[in-house]
């Protein structure tokens, strides 16, 4: 129950990446039969990738992961277009790949705007209006955030970004198995995706960059990747994250209504105090608060029960610090410290719930 | 016979790597049992990794490439050393991953020298020494170069770099597989390799920073490999990478003494110039100069007939100019463009090498 961190890549998807490793091992980039085959699968899975979101090929950059995808659109703007301004707004509860890239580009001279979210972790769309300046470059707002799940108006942040001239990024990592991924509807100027929380293979993410959006690479070399991300392609991961987000994509709807009803039965027996929005929350997503524990001790006896939960984001686990994203939210150290979050997944039934559940009444009945 | 520009998954390596995919899918960086056991399996690959290259694990940056290792270690060094001073020695004959990351960091305002080498592709090394600087933060010159297989004298360019000062790359990603990467006898402070080279996953490269070097991150997030490649590890891809350098250097001796016999048997069959230095050479380079020949269309029908050969870097290919390297060791454009690239591999046997000559003088004689 901890989908929000890993996902195991499906079966489907490792059978199509399987070639790509020994028979079809070529380079890309090479002339002959070898190469080209593997040039072939890179180009017929960025036109699968661009037709599930609504692009054309030629704005899907393939990365390594999604945190490398959001450095490429957060630094790639702020150096193109630092001539026009050094103004970035993003906010509170982002991912540690937006924050700290944020905060790189702080020490590099340009001005971060970290707008407040309010207690269900959404975004005040008046306030972000308000935070715009002339020399603002960038506004960079997750699609659905990976600890409270909160879902973010990202449609009206769009219309607001390009009514202003601005640029929109989002890290859509959350959100690119469960939800619209449709860049026409959400209006994003570039959007971050990303293999392992998909069912596809760690290892590889994308940037989508709107067509005449300009980003400077941060990785230079044989000009691979329309020259914005140099280095031999990962093809057996590329061809992965292609499957895996067509087969994503393909059920989200259906998977998106079971998981809503699994959640908010999870919920509903759990009692406790419900961290994020009710309502605009990813499917699987449960995060709750419960008075008295430690949750960094409890994620151990679960995990001792067999049972994989968080505390947060993985990426933040070791840090011994209460979640940022559970300050911004208005908790209190204390509280934040008791938080856990469940993230439901495609294998997750109501029996494992059910065993959740109980494990976590005796375990708290037992102090 | 393409190997330096791509070599397929050992099927041992890809063996280790599959459990990684589905049942061994955590996030490194969960706390429960799921993330422990990926976490295991970096922390093994670190090690063993570590031990072959005589270096400790806390040396060990797992990356997504060899190119991304490359910039890491450049741009980590100049953005880490620049209050020292901004002067970066490298050579013509680099791979643009190095060349393309000197280009950018002269935009930043850095200066590079780029050396000359002599018609074999070696290093100068009165000239290295003659070109540093007291402001001169780095040199990087590569172990063995792509195209030509010319060797250079790692330890020698170490002792330099050190008697002045001066921290030292090496981009060891041609040498991986058949040379000796030992960091105390090489003496770098840095050094790339990655997997596609070796036989193992596109997709995962690394980069041995050596103690008390300081470099500064290209991506930045929640702070994976400590804290200089954020981003949730390819857990799969490094663990087919620790293998796959592990069966090669426990081969290359042999291996690099089978497949120095057949290069020169094939050489001396070919007749034709050979490009590189005669002894200083990868095991498996057979780089020759056809006169009267279009590298590109024969490359295309070799390929016709079942053989990957190159015209030099793959990539570069579709570059439409005559290789850096060909023009650095003196040859004209004309010369530059009449250059083939065969390179030897695991799979490579005489009976390979007799069919290659069969058709090549079955092409040539054709015109």
């Amino acid at each position: 129950m901890d989908n929000a961190a890993a996902t195991p890549v499906r079966k489907e998807v490792l059978k199509a990446m399987l070639p790509y490793f020994d028979k079809e091992y070529g380079n890309p980039s090479s002339a002959h039969f070898k190469g080209l085959k593997a040039r072939q699968a890179i180009d017929d899975a960025r036109k699968k990738v661009a037709s599930l979101i609504c692009s054309s090929p030629v704005e899907i950059i393939f990365t390594g992961n999604g945190t490398e995808s959001v450095n490429l659109a957060i630094k790639g703007v702020a150096n193109a277009y630092k001539q026009k301004g050094k103004h970035i707004i993003t906010q509170k509860t982002e991912h540690e790949a937006v924050l700290e890239t944020c905060k790189a580009l702080e020490r590099e001279g340009f001005e971060i705007t970290y707008l407040d979210v309010d207690k269900f972790g959404l975004t005040d769309l008046k306030k972000l209006e308000a935070a715009i300046r002339p020399d603002t470059i960038l506004i960079t707002i997750m699609y659905a955030n990976n600890e409270i799940g909160t879902i973010q108006p990202i449609s009206e942040i769009s219309k607001i970004a390009k009514s202003r001239d601005v640029l929109f990024h989002t890290d859509a990592c959350q959100a690119g198995g469960l939800l619209d991924i449709n860049v026409k509807i959400l209006g994003a100027d570039l959007m971050t995706l990303n293999g392992s929380k998909i069912y596809g293979p760690k290892g590889v993410g994308m940037l989508y960059v709107k067509s005449g959006v300009k980003i400077k690479p941060i990785v230079y070399g044989g000009g691979q990747e329309f020259g914005l991300r140099s280095g031999t392609e990962n093809v057996a991961g590329i061809v992965g994250f292609a499957i895996a987000l067509t087969l994503a994509q393909q059920e989200r709807i259906k998977e998106s209504k079971r998981l809503t009803a699994l959640r908010d039965y999870f919920i509903s027996e759990l009692g406790a105090k419900l961290n994020g929005h009710p309502k605009q929350r990813l499917a699987g997503n449960v995060n709750v608060s419960i008075s008295g524990i430690d949750s960094d001790s409890l994620i151990l006896q679960l995990s001792d029960e067999g049972i994989c939960a968080s505390t947060g984001s993985a990426c933040s686990t070791g840090k011994n610090e209460p979640s940022h994203v559970m300050r911004a939210i208005g908790l209190s150290e204390k509280e934040a410290r008791g938080c856990v979050r469940f993230s439901l997944g495609r294998s997750n039934t109501k029996a494992d719930v059910d065993y959740v559940l109980k494990v976590l009444e005796k375990k708290l009945r037992n102090g």
